[in-house]
């Protein structure tokens, strides 16, 4: 990895750092979950428990930008469940009411990077958790994104922005830093484009 | 797809069809969540909730087993919160206390399909839900993997099993029964060892 963007990255982490993390009293709010009973075709009855983020069904979207100099765009977030604490990955959110999956990958873009692309593509869609869940998220490539606006965060965003190329976003991989099924998939999903470009 | 795979597909798709599904009145016991509190490096403090699974952090254990025929073992089971509702996946499932992801992929690929491998192989380990689950699961592939006892299933669980080859998993990928971030990644990540088995 070269020097400036290992120096970089270590900044974050370390700013990222869980200090404390202490359970609350009230109630989730944001992921509950139903209870159903389920009869299928042969007769057999069963039941599953579905999650629900805030009311939807938690479908996202998560974008893998490529700059005009040809660098991949990554945020660097506190994941407070994981190990590590803190992750590289790509923008990514949940799809609002309204939206169709571009729409929401553009406007995610936007807000956490401030980035426009000229071109978006669908890569792959997948369920996040088949068993007990709705979810279908859906990986796109950006192509040639550029800067245009400023980062417009929630108040419980906390998200930092860096460019990798391909081998330093697999060593990243190997080290445990691209982490989550998401990354993952979508980094694995669009490797051919990036190579195309990059050649 | 070989005609003889189609059509036992084609009746355990139809088997396993959702005819009713009603939302229980009683409250969810398997998925529940707790609410944090998050103090990090930079002074932030950010709230965070996370899911459980039968009150533990729902890492799981995938598991894709090549047979000595060379064939790729795979489960057909009901997803009913998904679009086609039952899917084609790699047998998995929760790492029960006192496990370590070996010894639960080996318990769960004998529970699901009663075979047994020769080696197990980890493929890789990625985060289901990065922003509010502990889940890590870990995919595996299972060489040389024999049938040598019956299914042993949970009264929840209704699974059935069949082996395809490299070129039908794809062909599944591409239909859309092969939609999980789990199944599709441990796909990805275990096809160099196929194509390598295959040769």
């Amino acid at each position: 990895m070269r020097k400036e963007k290992y120096l970089e990255l270590k900044k974050y982490i370390e700013e990222l750092k869980v200090i404390s993390i202490k359970e609350k009293n009230n109630d989730p709010t944001f992921i509950t979950s139903i209870s159903y009973s389920i009869t299928l075709n042969n007769g057999r009855t069963i039941e599953r428990e579905k999650i629900m983020k805030g009311n939807k069904n938690g479908s996202a979207v998560i974008i893998m930008p490529i700059t005009l100099e040809n660098e991949i765009l990554t945020v660097i977030e506190p994941r407070v469940f994981t190990e590590k604490k803190v992750a590289v990955s790509f923008p990514s959110g949940y799809i609002e009411n309204g939206e169709n999956p571009y729409m929401a990958a553009l406007r995610e873009l936007k807000e956490e990077t401030g980035y426009v692309p000229k071109y978006l593509k669908l890569l792959d869609q997948f369920y996040q958790d088949e068993g007990c869940s709705e979810a279908l998220n859906n990986s796109f490539i950006a192509f040639d994104s550029v800067c245009k606006y400023p980062q417009q965060l929630d108040s419980e965003e906390i998200i930092k922005i860096m460019t990798f190329n391909l081998e330093e976003l697999e060593e990243l991989e190997r080290n445990g830093y691209i982490n989550s099924a998401n990354s993952k998939l979508t980094l694995e999903k669009g490797k051919k484009y990036i190579k195309r470009i990059m050649k």
